[in-house]
């Protein structure tokens, strides 16, 4: 029996947020002491090191819950399967649906819950609920998916990954600049072909120094009303955390898989940062001591940013359907899908397409 | 192979919030406008449909991950397991960490990411994550660890369900007394007996017409700051539902488990509202036209009120350590675990104790 992922659809809001629409923001350090450089020039370092040159930002009256709504309606129709037979529906997101202009997230319903009323599905055994596991929770949802599966309680379950991370960034942060809202849907099923699907898998949680790499703190402005809080990063320590752990799970995943280093096609990584993920990629191959090949990372970062949990089937999603330069794939090539985030969380998936 | 709870442990707060300490409340319709009754007899109405008497609230200092942390330190002990062995830390909550005098929910990182913290594992093997399913959370969370044990992937998980309702109440709304602070924690292993332990379960999520019937609102009082929301029912719609859906997934739990209605000792029910509950527990053994036994429901919410996720573990915890007059359970009793909530969400474990 293989598991594999039979339908996909993403939703990329169309309000583009560009670099130098942060030209007037006043970014102070964290201390809330202020930088020494003029925006344009924190801009360009900015620009530097993540690659983001813009990122899209959900329009006003909707919700998380609605882009994986939307992302959801594109899967379901690309699987071309009766929505009423999808077994549970996982939704993985971080901060609820938080609407334009408010601070509270709305948790009740689940998002999940919100997804499958829009969806209209009737049937009460599609079990819906949400997963909180930062970042790499699309992948997360994927791998309980299959964990449903194999334990013979659904055959065919509906995981999307959404995220409104504008509606909870600190305009006086310079990391405010990473984030991005979107939302990826996948439909996750048994085949009797077990020739290709998921391979192997590997997750883990970091918490006894990491716990709180990822966090929701103050303003970097102190005039900031205290109560108000934001997402917040030590961006150095992650860098450290993600490039020691991140490219050992890919390779306890690949080499769980029983697949060599040589025929790994494509990775799929959570769009965090441009330099961090290359420099991720770069020690996972050399861990194999093997030549990393060029164009084996899709990158959606530049033009869409970092938005959480939907990044992963967003860049997967962009690349089947021929919509990112010199990057394709074909059918029966071995892939890996890879993600770090709060928690701190890591995980990674191999997967024959 | 069995996979059964092999230790258990809840925390009551130790604040007891009176009904009298509800007097001087200024209780309002859901429109605004004021109820004609006199506090006194609203409070003496309460009681008599919920048989909440007073509940807890946990200490300002404290928030939902604490009450979660002390829980799960009780069941590691009860279960004497060395904590470095854990493969899962689950977490049901539906709210987050919301601190005292504090409007937002605090999810990054992930409750479990924080408990899995206070706990000191340092196994990143241990994959820490949380679930929002409404109050049917915690035995989702159950379901889940059965799912990753049978699959293969886990032989010891901790599932925890943990809540700050008081956080979350409008002190303008007469259901806000329904609501308690609480945690429960379990750890459900997999085992060689295959004579105890769950036995069935059964899982539903209800949102055509119900999805919103529990949602985070206004306050009652208009006068309060408009973008400020609370928890919120549909008392009546909740009600006719869960007597219309909840005898019916306990009845199909049941019949799965191939056990009969005259072996079932106990039924471990969501502490929602006496009456509710009550009148589920009849009407699922009329489905068997079998006659309700004495006794046969244990109520913890005249003194805990309704703590959400957190109901089921305690109240399970409380009979197993004879903490409730006239309850006890004995090995290989029958019982059945049982929820309902917002989603609108139902679940039920059949369990060989």
């Amino acid at each position: 029996m293989g598991i594999k992922i039979t339908g996909i659809g993403s939703y990329i809001p169309s309000a583009v947020e560009k670099n130098e629409d942060f030209n007037n923001h006043l970014f102070l350090n964290s201390d809330g002491s202020s930088i020494k450089h003029e925006n344009t020039i924190i801009i360009e370092k900015f620009k530097a090191i993540t690659g983001i040159e813009e990122r899209r930002y959900a329009k006003d009256h909707l919700t998380s819950s609605d882009l994986g709504f939307f992302a959801a309606e594109k899967a379901i129709s690309d699987a071309d399967i009766d929505p009423e037979t999808i077994d549970y529906i996982i939704v993985a997101h971080n901060f609820g649906d938080v609407q334009k202009g408010r601070e509270q997230s709305d948790l009740v319903p689940s998002l999940a819950s919100r997804i499958k009323h829009s969806l209209r599905i009737k049937n009460p055994r599609c079990v819906a609920y949400d997963i909180l596991f930062g970042c790499p929770g699309w992948i997360e949802g994927v791998i309980q998916a299959q964990a449903f599966i194999k334990a013979g309680m659904a055959k065919r379950c509906l995981v999307i990954g959404t995220e409104t991370l504008s509606r909870v960034v600190d305009p006086h942060d310079r990391d405010s600049m990473i984030y991005s809202d979107g939302a990826g849907a996948t439909i996750i099923e048994e085949d009797q072909n077990n020739d290709t699907g998921i391979l192997s898998f590997e997750s883990a949680t970091y918490t006894y120094d990491e716990a709180y790499f990822l966090f929701f703190g103050k303003s970097n402005n102190q005039e900031e009303p205290e109560d108000t809080r934001y997402i917040k990063m030590h961006g150095r320590k992650i860098y450290n955390f993600a490039l020691t752990n991140v490219p050992k799970a890919m390779k306890s995943c690949l080499d769980k898989s029983g697949e060599k280093i040589e025929n790994v096609k494509k990775i799929f990584i959570h769009q965090a940062n441009e330099k961090m993920d290359e420099a991720i990629c770069e020690r996972f191959f050399k861990l194999y001591e093997y030549p990393m090949p060029e164009n084996v990372m899709p990158m959606s970062i530049h033009k869409l940013g970092n938005s959480s949990v939907a990044t992963v089937p967003t860049v997967f999603d962009l690349v089947i359907n021929g919509k990112i330069k010199d990057q394709e794939i074909a059918k029966g090539d071995l892939i890996l899908f890879a993600s770090v985030g709060a928690g701190m969380n890591i995980n990674a998936i191999a997967y024959r397409y």
